[in-house]
């Protein structure tokens, strides 16, 4: 092999398919799903709306909305060794214990594992009403209370929280998990959704593609960040002191976490909307301690926006969760109950038009050498 | 974006790292684990010798083969809540079972879970040692009959075959069995690999990304062809009734399954050693009908050899395990067996010079349109 070989590291910048359901404009910091503005749908549209629009295409009308529902909440249901299972993982990670359940699920009821646009659709819509299930039962067999029943009253979002906590939701809490979700429900060719699409590539089924993609989002570098700005938020401890954190950084040559993302060269849009609604609930709560802090670490690091760092999803989803009292290992499991209609669009568009994803790596091992037995070496 | 973007479907033909492990040379069909020809290893070298080979870059002296071998020995356990999973996923998929327990061990047993080269070699060597526990115990389960127990006086493949039947195996099928996960140990950035190294991109742990590698290798177009030459090996029936398949089959335009490789253009280099000792064996068991229909597909798709069209690695692998009596729904957790360190060392390269691996896609959906609220669809 020759050294004029192109080395892709990262595959940065390298197409490997068309994808019709998100948009992402990296340089102008704009995103839309399958034509419509985050800004409109984090705005006006449900988490149910926007699984059905990423899903199938299109917004749906009142029907169609409540036939989508009625298929969401008719699939809130998990077989019983499911939850033996939770029980013996008691203390695992709950990223380990969602994928491990997730994982388990065609061996513990009938599903759909047929390798079809029709039985990922399916298979698809009863694990996005399974995944905040799995998460919000771990979570009370943890605490030593009993899983929560789903509320068939509730919506996605409400019905996600009454099962965490055993309390109905305020339509505040309840709006901003809504809108989280919507804002993490799809982001193209991302490291979860890829490795989801590598899987289908070998013609897996949809449950040993959600496993991986699970498996990836837990990675700190993509799952993480969230967890770690809270971490960072309590390192700094006051707002005046974030400018000389920022400094300390800079010389240090560490990244600020929460800053910079791989597509976005400008703010990344979903972060405005996760400011403006953590913004709302740190005054409601009379707790903006946090809160400033974040806008102090935002305000040191604008000499470096111009280089695109700018704050992504993740810089302000964490101080949200911490507002609601969520502990901060169950912050990667929220967004992966956010992130499944994405994953299961990105693992139909890979079925559409199914090919094996295997790049190449460039050998620069030992030449070849003579083999020398056991006794000789 | 204009239409001039490169789509590089599959990924085929794009570099996105350099490796030290495995050279492919596909046009001459040969391949080279870190310098030593597959030839030498399948006929000289054990499953373990490999294993270090592989994982630590060198093949072992006496007393380092010794002590590897000791830490794969000490390391056959599994907690008991694992086999309390197994027993209620009991009628589930080998390969559902088998992903679901490696993801659910961090969960269960204390073990390295540190994104460290140290932490991923103690994990890698523990789950080598693991995963033919796993399918064992669960096929023992499944049977109604006990797991058994690990046998220290026997290597790796030994071990494996004794835990999977309860009876000391011969030493012509511990031969096989070794030879076999030598074949399979590595091959370079194939989709179960690099869907693993996609998941140590974002810095998860080992488990995650072996649970990866597990869910991506379950799929028929990766590992599942030595299930599907089987298939075709009853279809046809008898020897004289291949030349009439395989013409129909390229009438249709249909593959004939175990021929072709995304990588090798001449034979696959491991093909004939399963070959020969898939033969030996056949001639042993006075059992040779199954193997003469292979002969005799290989024959009738001689004029396609030139187009690339040769027999790939899982070709004569499916007789090789049914001489042996072993079900069909384990061929591919057996060549999960031998791929282990070969995924661990892929995992470990991706590990000393880590990124995000994250592609583009290019987007083809439509254009921006205006949001229209739920009442007004």
């Amino acid at each position: 092999m020759s050294d004029s070989v192109k080395i892709n590291r990262g595959l940065k910048g390298v197409y490997f398919e068309r994808s019709g359901v998100s948009d992402i404009d990296g340089s102008a910091g704009k995103l839309w799903y399958r034509g419509y503005s985050i800004d409109d749908l984090a705005q006006h549209a449900s988490f149910e709306e926007v699984c059905h629009l990423l899903i199938f295409g299109e917004l749906p009308n009142a029907a169609e909305l409540a036939e989508f529902d009625a298929r969401l909440k008719a699939a809130r249901s998990l077989p019983q060794p499911a939850f033996d299972m939770m029980a013996a993982m008691k203390d695992g990670h709950p990223m380990v214990v969602l994928r491990t359940v997730v994982s388990a699920l065609p061996a513990l009821e009938t599903v759909r594992t047929d390798v079809t646009e029709e039985g990922f659709v399916e298979a698809g819509i009863r694990l996005t009403a399974q995944v905040p299930m799995i998460v919000a039962a771990h979570h009370a067999i943890r605490q030593g209370r009993a899983p929560v029943d789903p509320d068939p009253a509730l919506g996605h979002a409400a019905n996600w929280l009454w099962m965490l906590r055993g309390e109905k939701p305020s339509d505040n809490a309840t709006r901003l998990a809504d809108m989280d979700f919507v804002l993490h429900a799809e982001h193209g060719a991302n490291a979860s959704a890829f490795a989801a699409r590598v899987t289908v590539g070998t013609e897996a089924d949809l449950y040993g593609a959600i496993t991986t993609a699970l498996a990836t989002l837990a990675g700190p570098a993509h799952g993480g960040a969230a967890e770690d700005v809270m971490k960072m938020v309590e390192e700094i401890g006051s707002a005046d002191r974030a400018a000389d954190y920022v400094a300390a950084k800079r010389k240090a040559r560490e990244p600020v976490t929460g800053f910079g993302h791989r597509v976005y060269r400008a703010e990344d849009p979903r972060a405005r909307h996760m400011r403006a609604a953590v913004e709302r609930l740190s005054a409601e709560q009379g707790h903006s301690e946090w809160f400033d802090i974040l806008q102090a670490v935002v305000k040191a690091m604008q000499p470096y926006a111009r280089h695109g760092l700018n704050v992504n999803v993740d810089f302000y989803a964490g101080v949200g969760y911490q507002l609601h009292g969520i502990p901060r290992d169950l912050y990667v499991p929220i967004f992966a109950i956010g992130r499944m209609p994405g994953w299961i669009i990105q693992c139909l568009e890979q079925l559409r038009n199914n090919i094996l994803i295997r790049p190449l790596t460039l050998y620069n091992g030992p030449e070849p050498r003579e083999f020398v037995p056991l006794e000789k070496r």
